[in-house]
């Protein structure tokens, strides 16, 4: 809903890319692989409630959340269809059209954490959830291999042998340090306790990605407390200095 | 999750009406008034969940569904009270600190139908809900009356009288045509299947508002397919010749 006025329009239509591609409401998205049911992963579900067509695709435990949920009834059945994807497993999306897209995909787990508003306690078992319920997605072509985990509580022995030779890694930037919410106010928690592993320190992101061969590895999912996120700060250059690459609003990525 | 490129972080510096007040994460809001729980008089409680004490205040049958739902649950209740206000019962919302904020608010039924994603029908029945479902909100300060109503499907003789004589009206602006959506190719329903009243023709809002006497009237909640969105439209023209205004992004209203 926005207000049209003739510069805006002039700035819209000098936008291609900006403009629906077919009809008034058309967006290019055709899949949307969810890593996880927190809302950070789904609530953006809610902004596609544009009768266009697309899938959904999740683990169980992940689409199991949505069943749950009648909000997510607002995404149309007859429009929007949920695919269960099993862990460990490759498969190929289709366009909306049925054709191939030529990716290969594959969910796997992830230490992590059950979702915020789902914690039933707060016991270690209570909340490290089930399988399914922390996700990564890996996405191959022509030979490349694009690896995506947005929250991520620690990098395993199984989890470095599959981020071992990609072309790309998108990590888990939330925090820079494990109390940096409680040291600034921000609220109670550990990053440890959220399910997210911390950049920098002994057995942070950084240090665990030492010896796994990465072509390219990006921060993303980064929390405003974080200070990597400013262009001119110290842990900007550590990052750097450490060969990671910071993602932004509008960031493209090629291997 | 913002990239502060120098640039940007001169822009946020020049306009300090972006910064918070308090801390690093504070918004100047207090209060959430809750018309309805479709999504969008919903969903944006999910954009407030950074612990910044506030209240939601809502109809018993709004807050039922919130309290259905586990996903509201990331507002942490610790934080953020929940408080339940009988329709036609004027009260006078608190500030954080308990102390009085100077406004009577009065939550009133509109006619509306019951959210999408909670429709358990098609017939009229089922989809008119209950009194409750769908609210306006009435503002009085100094001897003025701001009326609220973002979605109505009939101006009643009732809800006459409640607008006569108010200061300003923010009025539900969602279609120009009742068949706008069909026409466009953009879903199936009407907008009187929707639950919302149109801008144009004989029972049209504007002819509604012919012969109440209103200060100020203002369309919101307007949907992308209208064309008085446009500020060269027709149909723009056509609103303002009836005394009405078009409401837009930033708008601040003085009675």
């Amino acid at each position: 809903m926005i207000n049209a006025s003739p510069d805006l329009r002039q700035q819209i239509e000098a936008q291609p890319f900006i403009q629906p591609r077919q009809g008034l409401r058309s967006s290019p998205i055709e899949g949307v692989m969810l890593t996880g049911a927190d809302v950070d992963a789904i609530a953006g579900l809610l902004h596609l409630r544009e009768r266009q067509p697309f899938t959904v695709y999740g683990s169980d435990r992940v689409l199991a959340v949505l069943e749950a949920n009648p909000i997510f009834d607002v995404l149309a059945r007859d429009c929007v269809r949920r695919e269960r994807v099993a862990l460990n497993a490759p498969f190929e999306p289709r366009h909306v059209d049925g054709s191939a897209c030529g990716l290969e995909v594959e969910l796997f787990d992830v230490p992590g954490k059950v979702a915020l508003y789902l914690e039933r306690g707060s016991s270690p078992a209570d909340l490290q959830g089930e399988p399914g319920d922390t996700v990564g997605v890996e996405v191959r072509a022509r030979g490349e291999r694009l690896i995506y985990i947005p929250g991520c509580a620690q990098v395993t022995e199984r989890l470095k042998q599959r981020l071992a030779g990609a072309s790309v890694v998108l990590f888990d930037g939330t925090l820079w340090e494990d109390d940096e919410m409680i040291r600034l106010g921000l609220g109670p928690k550990t990053g440890a306790r959220m399910g997210h592993m911390s950049v920098s320190g002994d057995k942070g992101t950084m240090a665990a990605f030492r010896d796994i061969p990465v072509r390219r590895k990006i921060f993303v999912h980064i929390n405003n407390s974080n200070p990597i996120l400013l262009d001119d700060s110290v842990e900007r250059r550590l990052v750097m200095k450490a060969g990671w690459e910071v993602a932004y609003d509008g960031m493209e990525v090629s291997p």
